[in-house]
């Protein structure tokens, strides 16, 4: 199989162009000096960059190129489901070692162009480095949105609903696992957890069917976890927020997973976890029709909590009525694990 | 002085957003899960990505965090200007180490933004990641052209006259003074090629204006060097080219540093140089007209050959009215210089 090397850019960028279809709406494709694209009259772009580095988010042993493709885009389609965006174009910025084999950098590309595509998405252009260290992939995703439309993370008002996707901590629990358990980790029972932290996959369509019902005061995604990117939407809107521990969605296997960790549930649910999972603020009146359209796509979402006047404060009401804080920890790319 | 490590992403994060202006038409600034922008009714968007890895692109001891961000900038800019496209919005996407200085990273930001506003664009957003080997800075710039308005590297026809600006070689030179004289290359004499190597300058309000005057047919940014770019556009746009080797802008100091090199001048001319000066199709009846626009611009533009029916085949004539292959060698980033 010919590497990077073997062929040199020019023929692993004819390849990697001629593997890919341009995307709607695309005027000039890659291949010049920049590509040309046109946007719906009446929209805003909505633009995002999210970049996946070996050894610090993925790693190779656990996530075949495919998949890391996918993940990719998983990460930038999530950003703009969190603004109610329609994703168009992306860039692919990649920084790989001549020594890899080119047919692993077009499966890379075909799990990317497939996630995009999937959300009619495609890729416009992107660039190609050698590099020496770990590989590096970053993609830019550009969105519209109908103007006026897109929802930020500083909309939420006290009596708003706290509203959640799927069951946030499966990916960091899957993280943890492989971290913990090795080899183990690909046990059966596991799978669910693993497929969330290396096979994420972005709420858009749900995002854009809630904003079509409309409702939906403020939204953020959980690339980082449910204390640290709630607190982001906490602080941005000027709200507290108190979490109903009792609403929040029963897991049995995140539970399973807490204990073969020796942590605790909540540890994994409010600690760092990259799901691409949406928090939402809702407005209360908009409680059944947002429930309705969550229910027609299989998206699981639950009501788990209410905004409050209190800036930045968040606390957890326990079945029996008491009240804890919530802790704010994330992951910091200069610190580590908070 | 304070490293991204003692500060954290948050606070690192804080301080480069309060540090830059968000340009004119942002909607929603960075800092939430993606920015929102508006473009201009009846344009296209152009857009481009390119990314600068420390040892591979730049080496720190030659250049310092601003000019560093400067030179992206001016990377991302002539992607631009070679589509006559008007430069807007910018995501920055860096890979890190922990221990660098956090001011040392808000000049650079600072250099990048200060050359992104001279063209009337700004940074709306970006990404921040730690790395333990060489680090990266990657832009991805988005621009707006009038419709129908870009120029391509397709449209050349036989008998449009090929214009270049500037004296292209400079930066090549620049770089293999660096190479072989080490700080002797610091010496007064090479100053403006270590310049052009260090701190080229895009011609993005030539172009715009050129865009305006009309008549070129066709445009490619030197990013490779003078062979290897042209190759690529008598390829794309089914030519070949002709290169009056008499017309071709006389550089004293380009003679001198090609004696000092112990190379010939021709190899520093159409070698392997990152100038992003221009190379130009032009129609020659627009030929007066484009003269005065960089005359009035203090742009050096000259016209130094004929596009040909022969496709893909380059030629240079020289004084003596013979004619030579032109050679196409460029960059490879994973076999390197050709």
């Amino acid at each position: 199989m010919p590497t990077l090397r073997d062929l040199g850019e020019v023929e692993v960028l004819r390849r990697l162009a001629a593997a890919r279809r341009p995307p709607a709406d695309t005027v000039v494709d890659a291949g010049d000096d920049a590509a040309v694209v046109r946007a719906e009259p009446g929209h805003d772009l909505v633009v995002t960059t999210d970049t996946l580095v070996e050894g610090v988010h993925f790693l190779p042993a656990w996530l075949a190129p495919a998949a890391l493709g996918s993940r990719l885009a998983a990460a930038n389609l999530s950003d703009l489901a969190a603004m109610c965006a329609r994703p168009r174009w992306a860039l692919l910025s990649a920084g790989v070692r001549a020594a890899r084999e080119t047919e692993s950098l077009l499966d890379l590309q075909r799990g990317l162009a497939a996630a995009l595509e999937r959300e009619g998405a495609g890729i416009v252009g992107g660039n190609l480095t050698a590099v020496e260290g770990p590989e590096w992939f970053g993609l830019t995703l550009i969105g519209e949105a109908v103007r006026g439309a897109v929802w930020t993370r500083y909309g939420a008002r006290p009596g708003d609903l706290l509203a959640v996707t799927g069951s946030p901590g499966r990916a960091g629990a899957g993280s943890r696992l492989a971290g913990a358990l090795g080899e183990g980790a690909r046990a059966p029972e596991w799978a669910p957890l693993l497929a969330t932290w290396l096979a994420p996959v972005a709420r858009v369509s749900l995002a854009r069917a809630l904003g079509v019902a409309g409702g939906v005061t403020a939204a953020i995604d959980l690339s980082d976890g449910v204390g640290g990117d709630l607190a982001r939407l906490c602080d941005a809107s000027g709200t507290g927020v108190e979490i109903d521990e009792a609403a929040w969605p029963a897991d049995d296997l995140l539970e399973r997973a807490a204990a073969a960790l020796s942590a605790t549930v909540e540890r994994l649910r409010f600690g760092a976890s990259d799901d691409y999972e949406l928090l939402l603020a809702i407005d209360p009146d908009a409680r059944g029709p947002c429930a309705v359209v969550a229910e027609r796509l299989n998206v699981p979402l639950a009501f788990v909590g209410t905004f409050t006047e209190a800036p930045s404060v968040m606390t957890v009401r326990d079945a029996g009525g008491g009240t804890r804080p919530l802790e704010a920890s994330g992951y910091d790319h200069f610190v580590g694990a908070g």
